[in-house]
């Protein structure tokens, strides 16, 4: 089977390179650049020179267009906005198309994105045949979605996976999570990223001198991720439920870390067991969501290079708000990795193929 | 006038070394070790080495007693329930102690100490001389405190600087805030720290290949700067403000950023300007906070070096949620920095003596 | 096949534990420690915790003893001296031992061993089986000395791989360079690692706060791998080649990169890209050394987590100095990569099996 | 004393209003930019927002000429070729100039400065009035030079700063140094520096994600450094000396360590203490120069923040080689720093006045 990838000059991109030239099912990539088609991958990211025998052979950068006809599954890793023709072309070519960008990660609410990211649809109708693919959310509707022809998968951004992944357990309608949430509960998500989630373009805040060694939030209120994290915890929990996200940027390159406090009805200072069984339970079938032992704390440096989300529960001092502390690498569980574990998905593959790396110590 | 420093041999002691040689109403230095005596400190800090002409001379470390008996005001950067001791000697010869550690940041609450800290006070009796250093809060106290005699300033955390100096101008009983806080507000201070934090014994958790790159929260409800926040908020408010606070550690050296989240009773949605102008007249005549202007960040690189507590305000998307980041270094306004301010009340010196060199960019 | 590594709670023994895993040729992993026998590994490395269907199962780290019982293969990775007796175990029971440590990289000469590790040999006639297993120099050796029966591989240090690779097609006697070494040539060697280098004991110059933003020389002419470098060059030069190594601690987790300076016997101004052709040529055939094209410099984030090593060709300003520049991953190429790279070879897998993976950009 | 800066939006810029702002005899303090006359320096650099009364009120940048009528001395850190205007017009008022750029560098050597920075000087005769200003080197020919008028100070390249003060003492003609160079030696000086030496602007090579945890040679062989290194050390010897220089980027900020390579006629092994002698006892008056202790090796960490060279001595392992490590703070010492000694030698200022600052432990 051959992967493509539009936008492989992007990190997005490369960490699909990365991902796929090490997946079984996979025997060829092809790899297209809007911008800069002709130039060979290795030009442009040299840890790929001269590897020998790669998947994407002397790795030259077609035109979208001409992977599109080459492909048998996309991955499209674009500016929002971008990705939309290509989706269309992939149905039209009868071809399932990953989209690692917004445009499909709001199902039919059109509204919404245009809210958020400040433009219109360019074709709505892909929306029917597009589903959200935050797997322990939605994996039954993808499987479901694919009986009936070519998918378009809108891969979820990196904070929502890591907030919806900490949130999910407690918030599930049919989970019986042991506490329940305080009826008017504000859940707060306090999150930090390192400097690979800005993507590869140059700017002065991303300038090493000017990031390294700092912490700062940024886009408090307003990060387009916002309105993704609430949907995800409305179809979680069944009704709306208040967010508020504030996004840090931290002195280095993979990971984030997100610390969600939820307010609960009652102190359940004696249920805490209860509740880290519950996550337990509720994440048993799941090969890639990890509730950690009591006395650890979810780290980005423990699930480093793996699509990994690790999770961590804590109480408060007064038992009455609940800490979840997850973690994930940005570049895999929080983009190419989810995407990999999508494509899985909606190919048939065992859904963890090409994605049991163990996490790097160092 | 002559400084004595007491455990000039950590990393608190080393930036009270730093600090001090600067300082223009200091002519010089004693340093002393519990553990080193005999020892020179440029031993220690080879970036101390030959350092021509400074206010410690050779920097041969002595006793805290022989330290005592040759200052005129001492500074005791020792762990929890070590310097009780060495307080008592000052009062008895009549010069100040200005005490880095827990013990004297709870006035005569023992019980909160015991409770937090595991251990009695060996001399209760000294809280009657001694007074919580948190100038912003208490500069009047150590004002008054001072003209009866010798005086303890228990300097602050950390972490409660960082988080207090965020919440004051909201809680302040008097200051006519133009939002209120929500009647049973939880207030959730979520904040990071570089790793000099850990002080300068090694430690797993500290080798730098299972820090470097990794952010992760520790001691998650169960932090010991926990009810020295919890005291200051309430002493600002003039009744008890439930509190949750998470520290996190992050791969860099200095500066802690907090990032706090104060419900409000209604939307200040129309408010913001009005927030940020009270923040800003609230902190007018404080010479070392900063209030950020719209659309900067507080971030901890922008006080890097210096004894300036930055703050910037920030609605959420509702506006029910007020976020406040603030950003200290950990070392200065944090530990070192904010001790010699309480000197400088303390002594009748400027306030801002020897603290004033510009944050460094990078 | 099962293979086992003893010292699994390292950091070689991590990264072999990540890199065997993903082998196709290896089913079954068996871990020990000679001081945590009974120990889960993911107590230690929580990286590794709740890992569906490892080759290691549970992880409980057995004895040494028991591991060679049930290993077709082992890996030892343990201070000098202590590997010895494990080695001569595997012997015993007919299977291979590849040592990470320095015992087994001096063949014969127990003289030098003894002069720069200070001790002897417990089992000199081991070396009878050993050989020093850097592939690009050894490969027939190895495979040689394979068909006699079960075979210790000495695998190299990460500073000797690293200065070895740039020098090599240039010392080769019978590669015919299109330059010749200065007839007294000292040859220098100017490398710096990262801090995994130092291993997972913590100490005070690894804390993070001494080491973070800095970097410094260290062991300046008594570092234990000038003796196998100076063997390397010897052995590829047919005589001795003067050395001068100078190795420098970096601020950061993987990578060495080494910059060598070769003084040539006449001005090589004008045959500069008939060198870098004579290094491509010269490695053309072997599946991890990349001789990157001009304009490129070899650099240790485009290795990381892969076994390659880059090396970039470039002349000084005269001509008359060949600057030959290194870069590999010091845990990988310079570890636990070429320890499965000896494996393949010991074993007849394909050389490049379970070493693939491309490298990671960020 | 009313000191000016131009350039005041760069790096150097901002390190210079550091180090004035803390300068006892500097009373006020203009800044100017090329770019963005009008503007307010804290919109450029926040961190020096609000700053109560400093030097340089409210710090609205002018413009050159507005500055250059309104200083005393004026400091120029600008590219190549944008100083010489303002030094003329700095010479034609009356007042001193002291370029952190590369055009007053090389005395009247204009076919140097053509062939390695690719221009022309505009007013060649400046260089009548223009002395290189390394202290160590040239402080009398600067002591000299002023008591004929105002003056240019070509400050020194942060590079030739670190590896001239390694050199000096074997190289000096009149030192008798205790062991002599070989004949025919090349000196080898390879250095690494913290990414603060490429400047503020962004790009690629310097965006976080790219240089974090990587180590990389740069312009090997044609590094303008070359020509400017190779005149200090032809001056110190009387007689030209062949120099490879190798420049490296580190993943940190601040810092260059310069480990170099000297060959020697005869072995010094038995004579490496009293090599060690002859440098403390070369740099004896020296204030900023600490030759270290045998046992510690040169570190950018213990430099950081402060003016200090630091130098370490070693043999190699055989004795015929000498080698030396210098450590500096790029920005001060290998800029700012260093500019400011230089105004203090050509004002009668106290060579150290505002810059005894200690170095920072972190």
């Amino acid at each position: 089977m051959i992967a493509g990838i539009i936008g492989a000059a992007g990190y997005a991109g490369a960490e699909l390179i990365r991902l796929l030239e090490a997946h079984p099912d996979i025997s060829g990539l092809t790899l297209a650049s809007v911008s800069r088609p002709g130039e060979r991958i290795s030009g442009i990211y040299p840890n790929l020179f001269r590897h020998g025998r790669t998947k994407f052979g002397e790795g030259i950068l077609v035109t979208p267009e001409e992977l599109i006809a080459s492909s048998d599954i996309v991955f499209g890793a674009l500016p929002a906005g971008a990705g939309e023709v290509y989706a269309k072309a992939c149905l039209d070519r009868g071809i399932s198309y990953i989209d690692l960008a917004a445009d499909f990660r709001f199902d039919g609410d059109e509204e919404t994105y245009k809210t958020w990211y400040g433009k219109n649809w360019q074709y709505p109708e892909l929306r029917r045949s597009s589903v959200y693919g935050l797997p322990e959310l939605n994996r039954e509707r993808i499987k479901e979605l694919k009986t009936a022809g070519p998918v378009i998968i809108g891969n979820p951004g990196c904070y929502p996976t890591a907030v919806s992944l900490a949130c999910y357990p407690l918030l599930a309608k049919n989970a019986r999570p042991p506490v329940e949430l305080k009826p008017d509960a504000v859940i707060i998500a306090d999150a930090i990223s390192g400097v690979t989630g800005a993507g590869r373009e140059p700017g002065r805040a991303y300038h090493f001198p000017e990031c390294a060694d700092s912490v700062s939030p940024y886009k408090v209120g307003v990060h387009r991720h916002t309105p993704e994290i609430s949907r995800n915890l409305a179809q979680m929990a069944g009704r709306p439920v208040p967010l508020v996200f504030t996004p840090h940027l931290g002195p280095y390159n993979r990971g984030i870390l997100a610390t969600v406090y939820l307010p609960l009805r009652d102190s359940a200072e004696d249920r805490l067991p209860l509740i880290r069984e519950h996550y337990v339970s509720f994440y048993r079938d799941e090969p890639f969501v990890r509730v950690l032992e009591d006395g650890l704390y979810a780290a980005t440096n423990r699930v480093r290079l793996s699509n990994y989300g690790d999770i961590s529960v804590h109480p408060d001092q007064t038992g009455t708000m609940l800490i979840i502390a997850a973690a994930i690498d940005n570049m895999v569980k929080g983009a190419a990795g989810q995407a990999v574990q999508n494509m899985n998905i909606l190919c048939g593959f065992e859904e963890t193929a090409g994605l049991l790396a163990l996490p790097a110590v160092f």
